[in-house]
């Protein structure tokens, strides 16, 4: 493989050619699917790169120095003021066509109430939502998610599939 | 919203500064879900973004003036050599922080063969595999899976659920 020719160094991202590729590196995320009575905790904001309000879960970059538990555990505490236990559920690359991001989604159980401070620049609402709706409102282009919404909600369908009812709440 | 600046126009993506975020604009995308006998159909290549091999399952950008349905089953075409209904399943962005690609999701069955020219700089190899078995492998760090395969694995699972064993073949 050819070097890596450097076009743009940014805050979260450099672009690079390598040969005929355009590559973008970006810096690693996090992800954590939260449930309560069937229901999964999304996040609701505007995305300037889509021009659109999405719903996604609890997620964000991971810091350097962090490991992907820490990055979950601050993220967790800062979007939707919980804390718990976290267990790592899976791992992908969002796009590994052009993008080294790699996405660490955990799971947070044992829910309790931790306090941080919200980033100054995210205008977030949290919204407790039934997985199967919020999939079937995807589909249909009623909702943006992101891979993270997708992931949290496949996963949470995955471990129940036909144990529970197929009508929504 | 302040407008784009654009620092880079390429051939499948564009770098912009709005404000303060940096933005990737890239082709939007489809994926295939193919399944026979409790396996899903893999797609496994090495990808320069991220130095490694993947798994992922059939999937590829739309082009110009397609439909994600004509996208989709010409990727099938060309990386399985495959043809059949498709039934659309979901769509996600793959990570709306920074870029506005949109990943489609459809599922083929009825399969039969098809004969399409491979792309002359795709080096692929197809694998029918357990996807519960790639899901664990993905969560180990053992394989590196895309969105794309994350999506057509929990897909298949959130529809068996208890129903299929738990053990692997």
């Amino acid at each position: 493989m050819p070097e890596r020719q450097y076009l743009y160094k940014g805050r979260i991202l450099n672009l690079a050619l390598q040969g005929s590729y355009e590559i973008v590196e970006h810096a690693h995320a996090v992800a954590i699917l939260v449930e309560r009575e069937g229901q999964i905790l999304f996040v609701r904001q505007y995305r300037p790169a889509i021009g659109s309000e999405t719903l996604e879960i609890p997620a964000g970059l991971i810091d350097p120095g962090e490991t992907p538990e820490q990055a979950a555990r601050r993220e967790l505490a800062e979007e939707a003021q919980l804390t718990g236990e976290l267990e790592y559920l899976t791992s992908f690359y969002v796009s590994p066509g052009f993008c080294d991001e790699k996405l660490y989604v955990f799971r947070a159980t044992n829910l309790r109430a931790a306090f941080a401070q919200p980033d100054d620049d995210e205008d977030i609402t949290i919204e407790w939502r039934n997985p199967r709706q919020v999939l079937r409102e995807a589909r249909d282009g009623q909702v943006q998610i992101s891979a993270s919404a997708m992931a949290g909600i496949l996963f949470y369908l995955s471990e129940r599939g036909l144990e529970s009812p197929v009508v929504d709440a």
